[in-house]
């Protein structure tokens, strides 16, 4: 099933204990592209500025990405600045820079209207349903958000999540969204929002998933070096789509093994800055990565 | 195999969002004998006031714990009183009586000591190892321990780290133990102080194990209402310790196999406060939990 993405392609300048990067690639749409296409052909909606170099561009159709929708404009690409600290759980954001994003219209061009799945990362919410409206048939839609959307234009965010099979959001999020500290509660608000299925990012502690049947829970794959977890996010979405587009399916076992593959990502994504870990990646890591999550979290009762 | 542990009997003054009691029956021996008690014969060495009660005793009695090993002293029993917040991640303190804590010096009695395996719960490590000294052969000993400790009295903690199978502690006093943001890497730091397995607790995200060989991830059960943390962490070892002493194997899978009990008693003791929940526990309860953990954590490759 052809893949359809929305979001954001910047330049990062990250700083964290082990190292620091200026104008990195970077953008919510660019790390869940690079992800997804290690198992779908990804199609991908943005804007770049004239600053934008034809190495990344290169880079990006090296990975099978369809770029017909990365629109380029006069003027800057989005930059974002932010620091970790030892605890690598949250970024401090010191700069944000719109540039070209501030006026950004997703337009969907004709190549992309075919989309089956769509995932519409984190941006006005407003967008979100005007690409929606765009895309012909779209048969599976997921979706993040983010506090600043939450408080700032709830109503319609309540609209999107109407549309939307599945929604990916942090903890905080979660329990933003739904008013109600107890995860397991304000999953069954969300869901009533909308989206049958929520998962629930957890950043060094895994992913929760939800879907009204069952709940699954994966931790984090413990890792000895982590250097930036920027993008890890769209990383773990990127996995997640990406295998639900390969497999058709969208039962309980796929999704399960879906947030596997994200989780392997996201894994994958940490371990270096910017894009280069994922940059490079073959199958038979990916693979191998997957099968270090079974043993990781396999035990036998008797 | 017989278990032996030793810590504190205690009472409780806990308020939580969603209520409160008053000197409640707690203690770190407390909740992990009675845990442990679903799985081996458990000897408890503690120290306890003139003021306990005889119904506590029975309770335990009930149990089959042997209590020869529990002094009773003139004076009041070891009181402590805190209160959690919505995210019920951390007690705050309010209030701390040692009482006859404050002289405790562990004696094992005769019946207790050919005990094979040992729990020495979080107490002073001159103490822990003092009851060490006075077990006859113990085959396996496993540690509690706790900031108090890792900041004060490090010498004596790395003298009896020496000494024990395996350490249990949480996510942060593993950080500040080894002196290191990594739990990767602290786990090997920790590992090379003499535990050759470590455990480390992560409240409501679950726990991992190193033991050299491998490394075991598992979630803590999502649960919808959550009243009270307190005791969680020693009903979670004494699930683990007691599994093993029903089981007589430390190998991998029998470890694994004891976290996801300790788990699964940790997920029952904070669905009330004290040990409400833990008291009239069924085996068909235990093993139904142990079953929906495997359904929370399990998926299949392909």
């Amino acid at each position: 099933m052809s893949l359809l993405v929305v979001g954001s392609v910047a330049f990062d300048s990250v700083k964290t204990p082990f190292g620091a990067v200026e104008d990195a690639l970077g953008g919510s749409a660019t790390f869940f592209s690079a992800s997804a296409s290690y198992f779908t052909k990804v199609n991908l909606v943005a804007v770049i500025g004239s600053d934008f170099p034809e190495e990344h561009l290169s880079f990006l159709k090296s990975k099978g990405i369809n770029l017909d929708g990365l629109q380029k404009v006069e003027g800057k690409t989005f930059r974002w600045k932010g620091e970790y600290g030892f605890s690598l759980n949250e970024a401090k954001t010191l700069d944000t820079q719109l540039n070209v994003f501030q006026t950004f219209k997703p337009v969907i061009p004709p190549s992309c209207r075919d989309a089956e799945i769509v995932f519409l990362a984190n941006i006005d919410p407003d967008l979100q349903y005007d690409v929606l409206e765009q895309v012909r048939r779209p048969k599976w839609v997921a979706c993040d958000t983010m506090n600043y959307w939450i408080s700032g234009k709830k109503d319609s965010l309540l609209r999107i999540l109407k549309k939307v099979n599945l929604l990916m959001i942090n903890d905080g999020e979660a329990r933003q969204l739904a008013n109600e500290p107890n995860l397991v509660h304000a999953a069954k608000i969300i869901r009533a929002m909308g989206p049958e299925i929520l998962i629930i990012k957890r950043g060094e502690y895994g992913a929760l998933m939800f879907n009204g049947k069952t709940v699954f829970a994966v931790p984090a794959f413990p890792l000895e070096k982590i250097y930036d977890p920027t993008g890890a996010g769209d990383t773990f979405a990127g996995g997640v789509m990406g295998y639900l587009s390969k497999s058709k399916s969208f039962d309980d076992r796929d999704l399960r093994r879906a947030i596997i593959y994200g989780s392997v990502m996201a894994s994958f994504n940490v371990e270096s800055f910017s894009l280069d870990r994922i940059r490079h990646l073959t199958h038979d890591e990916i693979e191998a990565r997957s099968r270090a999550f079974k043993e990781l979290t396999h035990f036998e009762l008797s």
